[in-house]
């Protein structure tokens, strides 16, 4: 694996560059994603330089889980949500557009998602869910 | 949560009917979906009677994650595919229909994945590719 070092998860990860932060470990980091699915669409990365699942060790993969079903009962709790896709794309070839494991979190119905998302949010309204996510985190 | 014990899925950890099995150690079991949305669609799923991610201990994700790991590695190794599209439903909100957790692996590009699957695959070549990825593992 050559890992980009400047892909835009790992400048969020560094600090170069901003994002609305829902919740912060040791291991790992939760943030809105700006081109929303759904309304709450996060996303959850680990602290390590992996591009793909096949790219991180088991512990530091345990530990981005544990987040994952942290900010999924957040999501549920906070926004009333009844369902949650959880998807995770492993390589171009699977749509993977950004070098840098992550998991997506889209509270929404599978049959309503249409491929990766392109266009930019309302940065308000995403502002003011990651407020509400990250108040129950 | 109310596990419901007679999910196909509880069914099939118990052996009461037939799956076109890939791996399987003390926490996990992974096995073709039968209508695949690609070739190659595996499911890997926990010995633990989950309905959701949320329903899961942490050291038994942890397993199910390794198990996701290894399977994915090896649809990658046995069928020559370079993206691998992870899927994870919770909740019949998002288009969960076996209320027992699991992992779809799919080998497709995001963009061609239409909802879930709902039309039964060709049972022979499932076969075929359950005793290839099978054999990697």
């Amino acid at each position: 694996m050559n890992y980009d070092t400047n892909n835009i998860f790992a400048k969020i990860l560094r600090g170069e560059i901003p994002s609305f932060k829902v919740y912060e470990d040791a291991y790992t980091l939760a943030f809105m994603d700006i081109m929303p699915q759904a309304d709450g669409h996060t996303l959850v990365i680990p602290k390590f330089a992996a591009e793909t699942l096949l790219d991180i060790p088991a512990d530091m993969l345990a530990h981005t889980m544990t987040t994952v079903q942290k900010v999924m009962s957040a999501l549920k709790s906070t926004l009333g949500v009844e369902g949650v896709v959880l998807m995770q794309l492993n390589g171009s070839a699977a749509g993977q557009t950004v070098p840098h494991l992550h998991f997506h979190l889209i509270p929404e119905h599978l049959s309503k998602l249409k491929g990766h998302g392109s266009a930019m949010g309302d940065m308000d309204k995403i502002k003011a869910l990651a407020v509400k996510i990250s108040a129950a985190l």
